[in-house]
């Protein structure tokens, strides 16, 4: 899908027709052969829901398609806006549920020392409630929940585990925030989307990029050649990159490893799921 | 662990003091090597978590050992009684912390067609309610959240995708149902808890075995023979196994192997989280 180049520290640019295709052939064949009638994302406002809302209608028809906007009081005022922006564009289903409540009971009931960590807390709680109104469509309207993370935000573990993670499958699993911009504007994604500042949107002022202390710009191209292309983190300081960043990479891809595969179960059979008890996935349709 | 037999369609045993050393040791180095200072888990009243409870006092001591207590108003009355012989017993820290307030308000503000399979969704509910709360004590007090789905379970896909069997780590996933009440015994876990129905405690009434149609003491020889032996199905029944049930296992396998990894992502790249980008757990510590 990508050009390989051997210039500078860039990502090279996906190829956005042949992309859109293998993701929307991949949407199709999932749900059909997952037996489910139609699929259910968050909608949050941002430009990753909105690309998979987009893949999604192009893959099974837009009535097929839910998407539920979970805000809490907190959320920016222009995110539920941006949500029905995608909602109208694309005809697709939708409902509008306020997690404020529910995360409140939360807090009131659940958290033992809520003064510690709160921002955090709350944040995750309120990731974990989404995920819970999604899983919980899925069962009563027979919807395949999609996911919504992107390859960098995944690698950086930038992401609340059994929240905002948390999918049945993930069309955009596999493409950096760079790929996702470049695929949006071949669909068509509106501007107003494409023109604002990432945020997971879980505190006031929120930027992932302030969050994470880099630009998406600068993360891409280094994960792509730790990841991807397997290049050491000396050979890439060697070929200009920040070795700041480069070492704040790879010391987050074993950090936050723990948050892509299952609950580490202690080995004492034979074979053990998680660890030998493996299978090719084309078996299982 | 076990000894091979080729007898009759029985789960050979268990030795219990060695596999009870192996699972402290497991313990001990999980905690240690990710630095957490406690584990925390949830105490259901049944033998599993209690297992579970017995193994982490110890491993690391019963002070840095934390049960959640978390019923809801359907739970059974003696369940709560039953973890807090376990907390007793030991001497760990707990809390008492009553969800029936947090799935209501789930129910009320965020179940769209409440109607549909409302008892499946409220337990499905209640599970994630209590993965949120035993996640939010994880960040808050740095305590690590031990799993306690046994090996069944997990095989027959008896659980709620990111509720119960939802944890960082987990002691007793390759212990088959028969296997924990072996080393339950072995442990000094209270007769109180050996003596009552397996139960989901999800809705009044509800068994394990009930549910599922068959008991563990048939299950568990199976599927050893299918997981960790790699028996075919037609070798088990040609042995004399219930062919009924040798079908009903299979098929579980397949059906539920999606409760058993990461979400699918679409391929796109050289290496793709949850395909083919695999770190051995070792070196991560």
């Amino acid at each position: 899908m990508r050009r390989k180049t051997a210039g500078p520290l860039t990502l090279p640019p996906i190829n956005g027709p042949l992309t859109a295709d293998a993701l929307v052939f991949f949407i199709r064949r999932e749900v059909e052969r997952a037996g489910f009638e139609g699929v259910v994302l968050g909608l949050s406002g941002g430009i990753d829901s909105a690309l998979v809302a987009f893949l999604a209608a192009r893959a099974i028809g837009p009535r097929r398609v839910t998407g539920l906007m979970l805000p809490h009081r907190i959320s920016s005022k222009g995110s539920v806006a941006d949500a029905k922006m995608v909602v109208r564009t694309l005809g697709i289903r939708s409902h509008l549920l306020d997690i404020s409540a529910a995360v409140d009971g939360v807090e009131r009931d659940l958290m033992t020392a809520p003064g510690i960590h709160r921002q955090g807390r709350l944040g995750n709680a309120m990731a974990r409630v989404r995920m819970l109104a999604l899983f919980d469509h899925s069962l009563a309207h027979r919807a395949m929940v999609l996911g919504t993370s992107n390859k960098s935000e995944i690698a950086l573990g930038y992401a609340t585990l059994f929240g905002d993670s948390a999918s049945a499958v993930n069309p955009i699993g596999d493409l950096y925030k760079t790929d996702v911009y470049v695929l949006s504007r071949h669909l068509g994604v509106p501007r107003a989307l494409l023109d604002k500042p990432p945020s997971a949107d879980l505190w006031q002022g929120q930027t992932d990029e302030g969050e994470i202390g880099f630009r998406y710009a600068d993360i891409d191209p280094v994960l792509h050649r730790l990841l991807d292309r397997r290049e050491t983190p000396a050979a890439l300081v060697a070929r200009g990159a920040d070795p700041v960043l480069v070492e704040f990479l790879s010391k987050k891809l074993l950090t936050t490893h723990y948050k892509r595969k299952i609950p580490v179960i202690a080995k004492l059979e034979t074979r053990t799921f998680g660890v030998d008890f493996l299978y090719a996935k084309d078996i299982l349709s």
